[in-house]
């Protein structure tokens, strides 16, 4: 159920909104829209960065019986970040920094889990692509305990393009793989890591794996051989503080 | 929503049933039942060890609607062990043990995320009281992932004795706590462990903490300062494993 509070919709209010700069999730499009003002707001939208999908206008008929007009805005409930920013001004506050790429995981309680531990750990931000995520709407900001108020989130038009910067930019790329892997604690992680998660059933994409620095796996004893993504994160990130507090001296 | 496969009424079924050795989580019982048939299921329901609950008839109606004669058996999904005679069985076996105890944790998503990483880790056994926790019933089972088919659970009378005894066959009892606690990592695992979690709101109860050989806690660094418990658990179970398999040289 999506509440009110999280869309609005008809052609100008939606074109007001992009202008005034809120942060908006998507653009749901009726495919039969046409018209200038329709133009106006494909203008808009693209000129703005945000995310436009062509749907039957039934989809948004069963978000709201009232004159839509054919366009509904959802609203993002979090301020993203530009990585492009964010990076250079974590060096300059000389943090070392730790964030957590999300690479197709799309289960708002998983993102909401792991959002909940990026920030408990002190991780400095998640990064998620644009499309085929998750909607950081009002649920993911539920799920996460209230994590997303503090936690920066980076949604990144282009995955790839955002790792290679990372990359670039001196980080570790650390990608959790079963092939050809080597144990998760051999890892040295004590300066600048980008840690990045697949989705619970396909993983990390090829293109993003081939970009990565190290591949590392959590090893498994069981029958059933499948640790919850959120968990699995837990695990990976905490080993990342183990290190980082040993390699400072400054354990408690 | 319980399902028709979980549950089985009537007084001599369920005497039957009891006395055929099927697992019963629960037995509730209608306040009002009276009569020499129900004084057999009593004694019946005694000499099995099975847990009984005096309910008024409403909640009993709100199961089954059919004739249950103010009598209805919570089926488990589960055959539980028993920790006397499993921790023997371990040390025979030359196994180093490791089991998680669970005190009070009463939420069956947790429970099944935390029973599905025990199983992944290779945990032996979890432990947990007859009162004031989880039903071990299908959605557990669910929610594990199939992991509650191969993990031992050791459903316990006696939380606090089961606790006493695992300290009296050589395990080092470790509590999460937040006050006179150390990092977790700083703890060794290497020998026999008993890791016990709490419930999320209340924690660990004091009798159980003043057993603990060690409090440990796991380091946060953000806002919301809360971990999941099933996190937390991950967390703490990886770092057993990390130990003990760099301890063994045996590293991936």
């Amino acid at each position: 159920m999506i509440e009110k509070s999280q869309y609005i919709f008809g052609l100008r209010p939606v074109i007001e909104a992009i202008e005034a700069g809120k942060e908006i999730d998507k653009l749901l499009l009726s495919k039969s829209l046409t018209g200038d003002l329709s133009k106006n707001l494909l203008d808009c939208a693209r000129e703005h960065g945000v995310l436009v999908q062509r749907v039957p206008v039934q989809r948004i008929d069963r978000i709201t019986r009232k004159n839509h007009q054919g366009v509904l805005a959802m609203l993002s409930a979090v301020t993203y970040h530009s990585l492009d920013s964010l990076i250079p001004s974590l060096y300059e506050e000389g943090v070392n920094p730790f964030v957590v790429v999300l690479d197709g995981v799309t289960d708002v309680r998983n993102f909401g889990a792991i959002a909940r531990t990026c920030e408990c750990a002190g991780v400095n931000a998640v990064v998620i692509p644009e499309r085929n995520s998750v909607s950081v709407n009002a649920d993911a900001v539920k799920t996460s305990a209230g994590a997303l108020n503090y936690l920066p989130v980076c949604r990144e038009r282009n995955l790839v393009a955002a790792v290679k910067m990372l990359r670039d930019s001196g980080f570790k790329v650390v990608g959790t793989s079963d092939r050809n892997s080597s144990n998760y604690t051999l890892c040295d992680y004590t300066g600048p890591v980008a840690l990045v998660l697949g989705s619970e059933d396909t993983g990390i994409s090829p293109e993003i794996m081939k970009l990565c620095d190290t591949r590392v796996v959590i090893p498994e004893f069981g029958q059933i051989n499948s640790l919850n993504v959120s968990v699995a994160a837990g695990v990976m990130i905490y080993e990342v503080v183990r290190q980082r507090l040993n390699d400072n001296q400054a354990v408690k």
